[in-house]
């Protein structure tokens, strides 16, 4: 489990595709996926395997009550929150091994109380300007992970 | 059109979950999303537009009857493929604007004829070795605009 290089966290996911196509980045990127409760969907439901594929048994998955549980059990961990309402870009950051990725809700994104509590390590993904949506979140955590491995050279990846 | 800053060009996709999602991304990024017929699905399909959400209608699209005819079409323009089968990462290429990143099938990737077309342009996203299957292709799409368009400091992006 320590050997996991990112921690990618998603706060209350809703929709269980994404939930498993996140897990399948996961497991091709070493990294361990934390799903806050509580989850739109459930964990055995059908579509989270279908689109996690044949991955989805091998997830390194942990499961927490709420937010709070997960960042006192990480007290010594960075965590980074991605949200449209971040100042800097994601590429801005110096991502290290071990470090924590939140992301939130596919419909409404973090809560401000989580934000607020960190506001210096809130990063977003640049977007044209458009409409209030923004970009699928599987595809948001694909970005972001792919952005924190390259700077760490792509651990045990080829 | 010519205000495009990526084409996004996939060949024969079949998932049409995967091609909403992409159109979405391709909106949210000022790219062009190009396909390559046959398409394994209608592409009136109710499943790209629910993926590309209130997007689908804004895809700057084009459709062609197969690759040579979008080949010959843009032959001035640098064409990279996306391959597991690539020498060099992603993160290898300095793309620029006006690019085309062309993305194989969901099931079988781009077939042999296009890959040996140009070795030297052929690049890969890396991963945990795991099974033959790879990341979820929209994903795949996802993680390379967005290098490519932090190599061109993200126009247009906010």
């Amino acid at each position: 489990m320590e050997e996991n290089v990112l921690n990618i966290a998603l706060f209350q996911p809703e929709i269980p595709q994404n939930t498993g196509n996140i897990g399948r980045t996961c497991v091709l990127t070493n990294s361990k996926l934390h799903l806050i409760k509580p989850l739109g969907f459930n964990i055995d439901d059908k579509q989270v395997k279908r689109c996690g594929l044949d991955y989805w048994s091998q997830v390194n998955l942990e499961l927490h009550e709420n937010y709070e549980e997960m960042r006192e059990k990480y007290k010594d961990a960075n965590f980074y929150f991605i949200t449209t309402h971040g100042d800097n870009y994601y590429t801005d950051v110096q991502f290290k091994e071990g470090d924590f990725i939140i992301f939130g809700r596919e419909s409404s994104g973090l809560p401000d109380y989580i934000r607020e509590s960190a506001p210096e390590r809130c990063i977003r993904v640049p977007m044209v300007e458009t409409t209030t949506r923004s970009l699928n979140l599987s595809n948001t955590v694909a970005i972001v992970a792919y952005e924190a491995l390259k700077q760490m050279g792509f651990p045990h990846m080829k």
